[in-house]
Protein backbone atom coordinates (compact mmCIF):
# COMPACT_ATOMS: atom_id res chain seq x y z
CA UNK A 1 0.00 0.00 0.00
CA UNK A 2 1.45 3.47 -1.22
CA UNK A 3 0.83 6.48 1.51
CA UNK A 4 -0.28 8.14 -2.10
CA UNK A 5 -3.39 6.31 -2.99
CA UNK A 6 -4.07 6.05 0.77
CA UNK A 7 -7.09 8.51 1.61
CA UNK A 8 -6.15 11.53 4.04
CA UNK A 9 -8.64 10.39 6.72
CA UNK A 10 -6.84 7.10 6.62
CA UNK A 11 -3.63 7.98 6.98
CA UNK A 12 -4.41 10.27 10.00
CA UNK A 13 -6.47 7.44 11.64
CA UNK A 14 -3.28 5.07 11.18
CA UNK A 15 -1.14 7.73 12.06
CA UNK A 16 -3.39 8.17 15.27
CA UNK A 17 -3.39 4.76 16.32
CA UNK A 18 -1.08 2.20 18.05
CA UNK A 19 0.47 0.83 15.25
CA UNK A 20 3.71 1.45 14.98
CA UNK A 21 3.03 2.63 11.38
CA UNK A 22 3.05 4.99 9.48
CA UNK A 23 5.11 7.34 12.31
CA UNK A 24 6.49 10.85 12.64
CA UNK A 25 9.33 9.70 10.21
CA UNK A 26 5.96 9.18 7.44
CA UNK A 27 4.38 12.61 8.64
CA UNK A 28 7.59 14.81 8.31
CA UNK A 29 7.84 13.46 4.79
CA UNK A 30 4.57 14.49 3.83
CA UNK A 31 5.30 17.84 5.54
CA UNK A 32 7.88 18.38 2.84
CA UNK A 33 5.73 17.27 0.47
CA UNK A 34 2.98 19.79 1.15
CA UNK A 35 5.95 22.14 1.18
CA UNK A 36 7.09 21.25 -2.18
CA UNK A 37 3.42 21.10 -3.53
CA UNK A 38 3.13 24.65 -2.55
CA UNK A 39 6.11 25.83 -4.08
CA UNK A 40 4.82 24.62 -7.64
CA UNK A 41 1.30 25.91 -6.75
CA UNK A 42 3.14 29.44 -6.52
CA UNK A 43 4.89 29.04 -9.33
CA UNK A 44 1.73 27.89 -11.25
CA UNK A 45 -0.13 30.85 -10.47
CA UNK A 46 3.18 33.06 -11.59
CA UNK A 47 4.25 31.48 -14.68
CA UNK A 48 3.08 33.37 -17.96
CA UNK A 49 1.01 36.08 -15.60
CA UNK A 50 0.90 39.46 -16.95
CA UNK A 51 3.62 41.53 -15.00
CA UNK A 52 5.31 38.55 -13.93
CA UNK A 53 7.05 37.75 -17.77
CA UNK A 54 10.47 38.75 -15.99
CA UNK A 55 10.46 35.68 -13.77
CA UNK A 56 9.13 33.01 -15.34
CA UNK A 57 11.77 31.27 -16.95
CA UNK A 58 13.72 31.28 -13.63
CA UNK A 59 10.10 29.83 -11.92
CA UNK A 60 9.95 27.00 -14.47
CA UNK A 61 12.85 25.88 -13.36
CA UNK A 62 11.77 25.89 -9.70
CA UNK A 63 8.14 24.15 -10.78
CA UNK A 64 10.31 21.72 -12.17
CA UNK A 65 12.61 21.26 -8.96
CA UNK A 66 9.91 21.31 -6.20
CA UNK A 67 8.00 18.52 -8.65
CA UNK A 68 11.00 16.14 -8.53
CA UNK A 69 11.29 16.91 -4.97
CA UNK A 70 7.47 16.62 -4.05
CA UNK A 71 7.41 13.18 -5.99
CA UNK A 72 10.59 12.20 -3.74
CA UNK A 73 9.05 13.46 -0.44
CA UNK A 74 5.37 11.27 -1.01
CA UNK A 75 8.02 8.14 -1.87
CA UNK A 76 9.80 9.12 1.39
CA UNK A 77 6.34 8.28 3.80
CA UNK A 78 6.09 4.73 2.54
CA UNK A 79 10.40 4.58 2.34
CA UNK A 80 9.97 5.50 6.29
CA UNK A 81 7.85 2.47 7.09
CA UNK A 82 10.38 0.23 4.81
CA UNK A 83 13.58 1.74 7.02
CA UNK A 84 11.72 1.11 10.39
CA UNK A 85 10.12 -2.60 9.99
CA UNK A 86 13.42 -3.44 8.45
CA UNK A 87 14.88 -2.47 11.66
CA UNK A 88 12.04 -4.01 14.27
CA UNK A 89 12.46 -6.82 11.61
CA UNK A 90 16.51 -7.17 12.75
CA UNK A 91 16.12 -6.64 16.49
CA UNK A 92 13.45 -9.15 16.44
CA UNK A 93 16.02 -11.76 14.97
CA UNK A 94 16.47 -15.03 17.81
CA UNK A 95 19.84 -14.67 19.62
CA UNK A 96 19.75 -17.93 21.41
CA UNK A 97 23.28 -19.12 20.17
CA UNK A 98 26.43 -16.50 19.86
CA UNK A 99 26.40 -16.95 16.04
CA UNK A 100 22.66 -15.90 16.20
CA UNK A 101 23.67 -13.12 18.16
CA UNK A 102 26.50 -11.78 16.19
CA UNK A 103 24.01 -11.99 12.90
CA UNK A 104 21.56 -10.15 14.86
CA UNK A 105 23.70 -7.36 16.22
CA UNK A 106 25.22 -7.19 12.72
CA UNK A 107 21.80 -6.54 10.96
CA UNK A 108 21.13 -4.16 13.64
CA UNK A 109 24.06 -1.67 12.71
CA UNK A 110 23.47 -2.16 9.36
CA UNK A 111 19.51 -1.52 9.51
CA UNK A 112 20.61 1.50 12.12
CA UNK A 113 22.75 3.08 9.29
CA UNK A 114 19.69 2.51 6.42
CA UNK A 115 17.02 4.32 9.05
CA UNK A 116 19.70 6.90 9.69
CA UNK A 117 20.33 7.41 5.67
CA UNK A 118 16.78 7.50 5.55
CA UNK A 119 15.67 10.62 7.11
CA UNK A 120 18.78 12.13 6.33
CA UNK A 121 18.30 11.75 2.80
CA UNK A 122 14.50 13.18 3.74
CA UNK A 123 16.13 16.29 5.62
CA UNK A 124 17.98 17.16 2.53
CA UNK A 125 15.44 17.23 0.24
CA UNK A 126 13.17 19.35 2.72
CA UNK A 127 16.45 21.52 2.74
CA UNK A 128 16.03 21.77 -1.14
CA UNK A 129 12.66 22.92 -0.73
CA UNK A 130 13.14 25.63 1.82
CA UNK A 131 15.74 26.75 -0.65
CA UNK A 132 12.74 26.86 -4.07
CA UNK A 133 10.02 28.32 -1.02
CA UNK A 134 12.79 31.64 -0.94
CA UNK A 135 12.56 31.60 -4.46
CA UNK A 136 9.04 31.57 -4.64
CA UNK A 137 8.45 34.04 -2.17
CA UNK A 138 11.36 36.29 -4.03
CA UNK A 139 9.81 35.58 -7.21
CA UNK A 140 5.88 34.86 -6.81
CA UNK A 141 2.86 36.36 -7.63
CA UNK A 142 2.25 38.44 -5.10
CA UNK A 143 -1.81 37.08 -5.02
CA UNK A 144 0.07 33.73 -3.79
CA UNK A 145 3.11 34.66 -1.43
CA UNK A 146 1.66 33.91 1.58
CA UNK A 147 1.55 30.02 0.11
CA UNK A 148 5.15 30.37 -0.50
CA UNK A 149 5.51 31.29 3.29
CA UNK A 150 3.61 28.06 3.91
CA UNK A 151 5.68 26.14 2.01
CA UNK A 152 8.86 27.29 3.79
CA UNK A 153 7.17 26.85 7.35
CA UNK A 154 6.03 23.01 6.19
CA UNK A 155 9.57 22.18 4.44
CA UNK A 156 11.13 23.48 7.60
CA UNK A 157 8.86 21.17 10.16
CA UNK A 158 9.76 18.27 7.80
CA UNK A 159 13.38 18.73 8.17
CA UNK A 160 13.43 19.25 11.56
CA UNK A 161 11.03 16.10 12.25
CA UNK A 162 13.36 14.13 10.35
CA UNK A 163 16.00 14.96 12.32
CA UNK A 164 14.58 13.67 15.29
CA UNK A 165 15.04 10.23 13.49
CA UNK A 166 18.61 10.64 12.57
CA UNK A 167 19.36 11.67 15.89
CA UNK A 168 17.63 8.39 17.68
CA UNK A 169 19.21 6.34 15.11
CA UNK A 170 22.39 7.64 15.09
CA UNK A 171 23.08 7.51 18.55
CA UNK A 172 22.59 3.62 18.85
CA UNK A 173 25.72 3.08 15.96
CA UNK A 174 28.67 1.57 16.88
CA UNK A 175 30.39 2.61 13.70
CA UNK A 176 30.81 6.44 15.48
CA UNK A 177 32.98 7.65 12.48
CA UNK A 178 29.73 7.00 10.15
CA UNK A 179 27.62 8.48 13.16
CA UNK A 180 29.06 11.69 13.93
CA UNK A 181 29.33 12.13 9.93
CA UNK A 182 25.70 11.92 9.55
CA UNK A 183 25.03 14.18 13.05
CA UNK A 184 27.65 16.78 11.70
CA UNK A 185 25.67 17.00 8.48
CA UNK A 186 21.98 16.65 9.89
CA UNK A 187 23.24 19.41 12.43
CA UNK A 188 24.66 21.95 9.36
CA UNK A 189 21.33 21.93 7.57
CA UNK A 190 19.09 22.25 10.64
CA UNK A 191 21.59 25.66 11.45
CA UNK A 192 20.94 26.94 7.84
CA UNK A 193 17.10 25.90 7.47
CA UNK A 194 16.50 27.90 10.61
CA UNK A 195 18.25 31.28 9.43
CA UNK A 196 16.41 30.62 5.74
CA UNK A 197 13.21 29.96 6.86
CA UNK A 198 13.01 32.74 8.95
CA UNK A 199 14.13 35.34 6.35
CA UNK A 200 11.45 33.74 4.04
CA UNK A 201 8.67 33.92 6.73
CA UNK A 202 9.48 37.50 6.83
CA UNK A 203 9.66 38.14 3.61
CA UNK A 204 6.24 37.02 3.10
CA UNK A 205 5.01 38.56 5.96
CA UNK A 206 6.60 42.07 4.52
CA UNK A 207 4.94 41.42 1.07
CA UNK A 208 1.37 41.04 2.24
CA UNK A 209 2.15 43.59 5.10
CA UNK A 210 1.53 41.58 8.07
CA UNK B 1 -15.59 16.50 -1.66
CA UNK B 2 -14.51 16.59 1.43
CA UNK B 3 -10.64 16.28 2.14
CA UNK B 4 -10.86 13.46 4.42
CA UNK B 5 -11.97 10.92 1.53
CA UNK B 6 -9.44 12.54 -0.78
CA UNK B 7 -5.96 10.25 -1.39
CA UNK B 8 -3.09 12.09 -0.44
CA UNK B 9 -1.59 11.68 -4.11
CA UNK B 10 -4.51 14.10 -5.50
CA UNK B 11 -4.76 16.00 -2.31
CA UNK B 12 -0.98 17.15 -3.30
CA UNK B 13 -1.88 17.37 -7.19
CA UNK B 14 -4.39 19.64 -6.73
CA UNK B 15 -2.48 21.65 -4.01
CA UNK B 16 0.44 21.76 -6.67
CA UNK B 17 -1.59 23.23 -9.56
CA UNK B 18 -3.05 26.03 -10.74
CA UNK B 19 -6.42 25.76 -8.99
CA UNK B 20 -6.99 28.05 -6.09
CA UNK B 21 -7.94 25.75 -3.42
CA UNK B 22 -6.84 23.46 -2.27
CA UNK B 23 -4.04 26.23 -0.88
CA UNK B 24 -2.13 27.33 2.42
CA UNK B 25 -4.76 27.27 4.53
CA UNK B 26 -6.09 24.14 3.77
CA UNK B 27 -2.13 22.66 4.08
CA UNK B 28 -1.73 24.27 7.33
CA UNK B 29 -5.21 22.13 8.51
CA UNK B 30 -3.94 19.29 7.65
CA UNK B 31 -0.18 20.43 9.38
CA UNK B 32 -2.28 20.71 12.71
CA UNK B 33 -3.91 17.64 11.99
CA UNK B 34 -0.89 15.61 11.12
CA UNK B 35 0.66 17.21 14.25
CA UNK B 36 -2.90 16.29 16.84
CA UNK B 37 -2.49 12.36 14.98
CA UNK B 38 0.90 12.29 16.42
CA UNK B 39 -0.16 13.34 19.96
CA UNK B 40 -2.94 10.39 20.10
CA UNK B 41 -0.10 8.03 18.79
CA UNK B 42 2.00 9.18 21.23
CA UNK B 43 -0.79 8.54 23.87
CA UNK B 44 -2.39 5.26 22.32
CA UNK B 45 0.85 3.58 22.64
CA UNK B 46 1.79 5.22 26.36
CA UNK B 47 -1.75 4.36 27.79
CA UNK B 48 -1.49 0.91 30.05
CA UNK B 49 1.90 0.13 29.27
CA UNK B 50 4.25 -1.07 31.94
CA UNK B 51 6.38 1.49 33.76
CA UNK B 52 3.33 4.59 32.32
CA UNK B 53 0.75 3.38 35.16
CA UNK B 54 1.31 6.85 37.21
CA UNK B 55 0.36 8.75 33.33
CA UNK B 56 -2.14 6.78 31.29
CA UNK B 57 -4.84 8.46 33.11
CA UNK B 58 -3.38 11.76 32.14
CA UNK B 59 -2.95 10.54 28.63
CA UNK B 60 -6.07 9.51 28.46
CA UNK B 61 -7.69 12.78 28.39
CA UNK B 62 -4.91 13.63 26.32
CA UNK B 63 -6.10 11.43 23.57
CA UNK B 64 -9.29 12.64 24.21
CA UNK B 65 -8.96 16.46 23.19
CA UNK B 66 -6.14 15.19 20.50
CA UNK B 67 -8.83 13.49 18.48
CA UNK B 68 -11.19 16.22 19.08
CA UNK B 69 -8.32 18.60 17.62
CA UNK B 70 -7.93 16.22 15.05
CA UNK B 71 -11.44 16.20 13.79
CA UNK B 72 -11.85 19.86 14.09
CA UNK B 73 -8.34 20.16 11.72
CA UNK B 74 -9.86 17.43 8.99
CA UNK B 75 -12.94 19.70 8.69
CA UNK B 76 -10.35 22.98 8.83
CA UNK B 77 -8.99 22.04 5.30
CA UNK B 78 -12.36 22.20 3.84
CA UNK B 79 -13.80 25.12 5.88
CA UNK B 80 -10.38 27.09 3.99
CA UNK B 81 -12.01 26.33 0.68
CA UNK B 82 -15.21 27.45 1.71
CA UNK B 83 -14.26 30.69 3.04
CA UNK B 84 -11.46 31.62 -0.01
CA UNK B 85 -14.54 30.91 -1.94
CA UNK B 86 -17.12 33.13 -0.22
CA UNK B 87 -14.64 35.87 -0.49
CA UNK B 88 -14.02 35.26 -4.34
CA UNK B 89 -17.79 35.21 -5.03
CA UNK B 90 -18.34 38.26 -3.11
CA UNK B 91 -15.26 39.79 -5.32
CA UNK B 92 -17.10 38.81 -8.30
CA UNK B 93 -20.47 40.62 -7.62
CA UNK B 94 -21.46 43.19 -10.27
CA UNK B 95 -20.79 46.94 -9.46
CA UNK B 96 -22.44 48.51 -12.23
CA UNK B 97 -24.69 50.59 -10.54
CA UNK B 98 -23.60 52.87 -7.11
CA UNK B 99 -26.43 50.38 -5.27
CA UNK B 100 -24.48 46.98 -6.79
CA UNK B 101 -20.95 48.62 -5.74
CA UNK B 102 -22.71 49.16 -1.81
CA UNK B 103 -24.23 46.06 -1.99
CA UNK B 104 -20.96 44.17 -3.37
CA UNK B 105 -18.58 46.26 -1.02
CA UNK B 106 -20.85 44.69 1.88
CA UNK B 107 -20.80 41.11 1.09
CA UNK B 108 -16.54 41.67 0.96
CA UNK B 109 -16.47 43.36 4.35
CA UNK B 110 -18.60 40.21 5.61
CA UNK B 111 -16.41 37.88 3.94
CA UNK B 112 -13.23 39.08 4.50
CA UNK B 113 -14.20 38.81 8.32
CA UNK B 114 -15.28 35.28 7.95
CA UNK B 115 -12.21 34.46 6.06
CA UNK B 116 -10.09 36.53 9.05
CA UNK B 117 -11.72 34.46 11.99
CA UNK B 118 -11.46 30.86 10.10
CA UNK B 119 -7.71 30.84 9.96
CA UNK B 120 -7.74 31.99 13.50
CA UNK B 121 -9.98 29.41 14.50
CA UNK B 122 -7.57 26.73 13.08
CA UNK B 123 -4.60 28.87 14.93
CA UNK B 124 -5.58 28.51 18.35
CA UNK B 125 -6.65 24.81 17.64
CA UNK B 126 -3.21 24.56 16.51
CA UNK B 127 -1.92 26.11 19.91
CA UNK B 128 -4.19 23.83 21.80
CA UNK B 129 -2.46 21.16 20.33
CA UNK B 130 0.81 22.33 21.04
CA UNK B 131 -0.19 22.35 24.59
CA UNK B 132 -1.33 18.45 23.89
CA UNK B 133 2.16 17.94 21.96
CA UNK B 134 3.99 19.50 25.69
CA UNK B 135 1.75 16.75 27.54
CA UNK B 136 2.87 14.26 25.20
CA UNK B 137 6.57 15.03 25.42
CA UNK B 138 6.53 14.75 28.81
CA UNK B 139 4.99 11.68 30.04
CA UNK B 140 4.94 9.80 26.99
CA UNK B 141 6.51 6.32 26.21
CA UNK B 142 10.05 6.89 25.59
CA UNK B 143 10.09 4.42 22.90
CA UNK B 144 7.89 6.81 20.76
CA UNK B 145 8.37 10.26 22.48
CA UNK B 146 9.94 11.94 18.69
CA UNK B 147 6.84 11.62 17.63
CA UNK B 148 5.66 13.83 20.22
CA UNK B 149 8.79 16.37 18.72
CA UNK B 150 7.61 15.78 15.20
CA UNK B 151 3.83 16.66 16.26
CA UNK B 152 5.15 19.97 17.90
CA UNK B 153 6.27 20.78 14.87
CA UNK B 154 3.49 20.02 12.84
CA UNK B 155 1.00 22.26 14.75
CA UNK B 156 3.63 25.53 14.86
CA UNK B 157 4.02 25.08 11.36
CA UNK B 158 -0.05 25.23 11.36
CA UNK B 159 -0.34 27.93 13.51
CA UNK B 160 2.18 30.20 11.71
CA UNK B 161 0.67 29.00 8.36
CA UNK B 162 -2.56 29.81 9.04
CA UNK B 163 -1.64 33.31 11.29
CA UNK B 164 -0.78 34.94 7.16
CA UNK B 165 -4.28 34.38 6.13
CA UNK B 166 -5.14 36.33 8.81
CA UNK B 167 -2.96 39.28 8.54
CA UNK B 168 -3.78 39.33 4.48
CA UNK B 169 -7.56 39.16 5.26
CA UNK B 170 -7.40 41.78 8.31
CA UNK B 171 -5.73 44.00 6.30
CA UNK B 172 -7.91 44.98 4.36
CA UNK B 173 -10.90 44.66 6.51
CA UNK B 174 -12.43 48.64 7.13
CA UNK B 175 -13.81 47.61 10.80
CA UNK B 176 -10.32 48.36 12.04
CA UNK B 177 -11.88 47.76 15.82
CA UNK B 178 -12.21 44.47 14.24
CA UNK B 179 -9.35 43.78 12.81
CA UNK B 180 -7.24 44.90 15.31
CA UNK B 181 -8.65 42.60 17.85
CA UNK B 182 -7.81 39.52 15.61
CA UNK B 183 -4.26 40.45 14.63
CA UNK B 184 -3.39 40.83 18.37
CA UNK B 185 -5.02 37.77 19.45
CA UNK B 186 -3.07 35.95 16.95
CA UNK B 187 0.09 37.64 17.42
CA UNK B 188 -0.26 36.85 20.86
CA UNK B 189 -1.14 32.83 20.30
CA UNK B 190 2.34 32.96 17.67
CA UNK B 191 4.58 34.30 20.52
CA UNK B 192 3.62 32.11 23.21
CA UNK B 193 3.59 28.92 20.69
CA UNK B 194 7.15 29.84 19.34
CA UNK B 195 8.62 29.46 22.92
CA UNK B 196 6.03 26.53 23.77
CA UNK B 197 7.47 24.60 20.82
CA UNK B 198 11.12 25.10 21.48
CA UNK B 199 10.96 24.14 25.14
CA UNK B 200 8.89 20.99 23.63
CA UNK B 201 11.75 20.08 20.83
CA UNK B 202 14.45 20.29 23.41
CA UNK B 203 12.43 18.24 25.51
CA UNK B 204 12.31 15.39 23.01
CA UNK B 205 15.81 16.26 22.06
CA UNK B 206 16.79 15.92 25.47
CA UNK B 207 15.13 12.49 25.81
CA UNK B 208 16.35 11.09 22.88
CA UNK B 209 19.97 12.44 23.45
CA UNK B 210 20.16 14.42 20.11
Amino acid sequence: MSAKTETIGKFLDELASDAPTPGGGGAAALSGALGAALVSMVCNLTIGKKNYEAVSDDLKKTLEQAETLRAALTQGIDEDVVAFNTLMGAYGLPRGTDEEKAKRSEAIQSALKEATLAPLKTCKICFEVIALSKEAADKGNLNVISDAGVAVLAANAGLRSCALNVFINAKAIKDRDFAEKQLAEVNALLATAATETEAVYQTVKGKIGG
